[in-house]
């Protein structure tokens, strides 16, 4: 890594470190900054500190947004007594991207995975179950359909059971093993549609 | 694109502005770097900046550095009498990885192409004659075994015989490693061309 000076090398080692890119990688992303006008790296740059600086939870469903509540608990439009619980906010926006669902979201920021050590209150549970004490007609349970989503799904529904909330489960048509990011949007209608009751 | 708060659709746009990053991948990365500590993303937004900022061109052979000249030119070690001509700083760090070259370079900054509209007063040519005029032995022409590198290749050689200058190509032939049965004609035809005594 000696093969270009200082500051350059300081560059491909920041751009090494972030997932999905490898040193070569690196090594172009840096050159094509380097040829970027000045005011466009500076933008760039800015775009992060911005971003990590402002961003926040959601003080009521806890996805991340620059503001105190999130545009989609503050939709009237919205019902706020369908919850639909989610891993994390790109699991939000895939279901956002289908653009039926006029229910609000929960953002458990993780799922309970024995095998990295994940329980229940490292996740926002204790937050999901404190919004339940509003007027709340259903928990719609979107966690991914990999082991940790599925067990996560097991827990919150005999957490809310006793409560008498409706619980739902979007249906597998979800592929198992399946990431909702990745998954198209017809396929997450119809998981939706055919939500079961747990 | 409005599934998540300004700043956040903010960082994605510019991420995935980059080459080879698409939209999904900027999206996996934005949060990354939502995640990261504050430090982290102030270290990782600052390289660029200084990167950027500080980054110039040496002025003897045009690589990018941080410095005056960079270190290649500035090492007593290496021959000033042998300058090897390659198109982009990447390709002057893949000569550099052998560790046997011990002459310097130039940089182009590109490669002549006419079907891009990039013609020989669009790269580092004129330098290159420049620096010609001071004690040299050999130029070695290194820039790609692509239509524009070879084309670039012919265009310098003509131009530095009238010199009397020694000016050579590296051999294209067969990699070392690469299977015949995979490589394709016109490659082997050149690795017939150039074959050496034994």
């Amino acid at each position: 890594m000696e093969y270009y000076s200082g500051k350059i090398n300081k560059l491909i080692e920041s751009l090494a470190s972030l997932p999905g890119i490898g040193i070569k990688s690196a090594q172009r992303l840096a050159f094509h900054i380097l040829d970027m006008p000045q005011t466009e790296v500076e933008n760039l740059a800015n775009s992060m500190i911005d971003a990590k600086r402002q961003v926040c939870y959601c003080s009521q469903c806890y996805t991340l947004t620059d503001q105190e509540i999130c545009p989609i608990c503050k939709n009237p439009n919205r019902s706020q007594k369908q919850i639909m619980v989610v891993e994390n906010p790109r699991d939000l926006a895939a279901y956002e991207k289908t653009g039926k669902y006029e229910g609000v979201y929960h953002v458990l920021h993780g799922a309970i995975s024995p095998m990295l050590g994940i329980g229940p209150s490292d996740i926002r549970l204790k937050e999901l179950m404190q919004r339940l004490q509003q007027e709340v007609e259903e928990v719609i349970i979107a966690t991914n359909s990999s082991l940790e989503g599925e067990t996560t799904a097991m827990y919150i529904s005999k957490l809310i059971k006793p409560t008498g909330i409706k619980v739902t489960r979007i249906a597998s048509g979800v592929p198992v093993g399946g990431d909702l990011e990745y998954i198209d949007e017809v396929t997450l209608l119809r998981a939706l549609e055919g939500r079961t009751e747990l």
